[in-house]
């Protein structure tokens, strides 16, 4: 079962809404961006500048959450992101290289 | 440039109108049953039987090839249709594996 903030567990991540959310190019561009970071990195959600409302921003990192691309974490007056490389990996062999890939 | 049908050339399928396209279970569906088939198998639109209405059929294939995933010929009373195979393997290693694998 998804826990209180919407992360699915790993088995539960669903390729359909993976693929939804990657639909969106800024959402691509967010999981490239962790991708071509260190393992585990911890960014803030302001911090890729994607979107200037914060409405929009947090309605974005809710559809990466919910359908298992990244975790946030809650770090009081901001959230911190992360990958779920190997949630990701484990599950869908070879999406993360697609989505890193793109030109 | 597209062709009269609506079909991009290899160079000019996006993931991101990939993506779109495959976030559909149904459309899934599609390109699961054409990858499991021989290849270059033609298949007819409605021989899938997952659409009842004609319209949302013809949506759902539009679709898939404007993407595309598909190519459509047109048989006079009726539109074979074809996975792009090489195409979808040249631009995006990896992306029929995962289609493939879904359980």
């Amino acid at each position: 079962m998804p826990d209180a903030e919407g992360h699915p567990e790993r088995s539960e991540i669903e390729l359909g809404a993976v693929l939804s959310a990657l639909a969106d190019p800024l959402r691509r561009t967010v999981i490239r961006e962790l991708l071509r970071a260190e393992d585990d990195v911890e960014r803030t959600c302001t911090s890729f500048g994607l979107w200037e409302s914060k409405s929009t921003r947090t309605h974005h990192f809710r559809v990466l959450r919910q359908a298992g691309l990244v975790r946030q974490v809650d770090r009081g007056n901001m959230r911190g992101v992360t990958l779920r490389r190997a949630d990701l990996a484990a599950r869908f062999p070879g999406l993360l290289e697609l989505i890193a890939g793109e030109r």
